[in-house]
């Protein structure tokens, strides 16, 4: 959702494209492959209301103006993303060939780096349309890339944290005792919502015997008095990700548990 | 979310995982994998609570149990799903590489299919551990897998379809003119939720001149009166999914717009 995305200004995106392409040649890429998802918000401001098997794909290679491979259904929105005057939007059409599209983008046999989360689908495309080419995931190309913020960034970090901290606050006031793990997670995310988060990716409430599952998933245990209950709650305000876990106890602990 | 799967059995599940390994070798695969998302849980009754970097990945082949590769915090819940009695769990931990753990039950040379939003980086991990298999997408591969519902599974199609119907009833009943597009996107969410979806996928409202883009992101635009709005609108109600698109006219609609 282009919603979640920070408002950062065209020139920001048209810096980060032109530090990412230059950081691909460095470290001896042809040049980048980004799908939607985070690091494509981060370059270009453009998040597509869905992800589908429709290639969506940022190019960047170092000396070539970005380019941003889109379905032509989706081109007025991503034409109206915040970083969209610092690239240049390729559309194609339902029944073309993307890949033969993007090939022409790339060269025959460079090796590039390719977001962790593309399609599959997407990578066996321009393996089969480009056989010389190969391929590493973004993690192993530029691990770095994304890791130092600058003050904006690390401004809207914060700003999310504050709102995770503030949720918790609220939720330490709601009941927990008799009422099922689902019901205090629906609270949680209505609480994330109203500190401003736009997305809720996991409220997790691991009550009693389910709180030694790190990634459980919330069910309709009812919650008892004298449960220790895990709470693991996070997603976006602004673009940018709160995680926070905590241990709650309803009513008040023996000496073991304290 | 697993709260999301149809309520089926261990025993559809088998018999799912069985026929899909029976076409696969059909259609001259070794084997396939299968990543989290919708063909995971069709033939496991699993979805993990957040799709991330750590490889999850169902592995079928024909003559074998069905093994599903997954991480171990996050085995607790894989061995609760409905499917779970049906398939064997492989947990991994952090640090160890996961491909390795794959490459072990796949053989050095097949050609197998892949879920078409597996990660990238995961198919990357399996080339690079067997340089001698090859891979085509799901879609590729076994095009028809998926298409053909049972009555079990057309029931729940046609469910969602008639939660979406009585969405549609409801909204015509809110007020359009005058309200931002965002607010009329939030009742369709609401309404869509209260009708028994337990996921929104899209809630698209393109008053006026946004009803020509077809993904349009919704936006702050006022719903006039005289407007056409296009609504677009559906996500998944026990794990089956519904897709609706209507026009609507706020007042009296002109003969040209009739």
């Amino acid at each position: 959702m282009t919603g979640t995305a920070a408002p950062f200004a065209a020139d920001d995106y048209r810096a980060r494209m032109e530090r990412a392409a230059r950081s691909a040649a460095e470290a001896g890429f042809a040049g980048l492959l980004v799908a939607p998802g985070p690091d494509m918000v981060w370059l270009t401001g453009y998040s597509p209301t869905a992800v589908t098997e429709r290639l969506t794909l940022l190019v960047l290679a170092p000396g070539q103006d970005p380019v941003l491979v889109v379905p032509t259904l989706e081109a007025p929105d991503a034409a109206k993303a915040a970083g969209a005057s610092a690239l240049t939007l390729r559309d194609w059409t339902d029944g073309k060939d993307p890949y033969a599209a993007t090939a022409a983008l790339l060269g025959a046999n460079g090796r590039f780096g390719i977001s962790d989360n593309a399609w599959a689908m997407h990578l066996l495309g321009l393996q089969k349309a480009l056989p010389g080419t190969s391929y590493a995931s973004l993690t192993e190309a530029l691990p770095m890339l994304r890791a130092v913020k600058d003050t904006a960034e690390l401004e809207l970090l914060a700003a999310a944290g504050a709102a995770a901290d503030a949720t918790f606050e609220e939720i330490r006031k709601v009941p927990f005792g008799g009422r099922r793990e689902s019901e205090v997670a629906a609270d949680l995310a209505d609480l994330l919502r109203r500190f401003g988060h736009s997305q809720v990716d996991f409220t997790i409430v691991a009550s009693g015997p389910n709180g030694a599952n790190p990634h459980h998933e919330v069910g309709d245990r009812v919650i008892e008095r004298g449960d220790m209950v895990v709470l693991d709650f996070g997603g976006l305000k602004d673009g940018y990700g709160s995680d926070t876990y905590r241990t709650v106890h309803v009513g008040e602990p023996t000496d073991e548990e304290r």
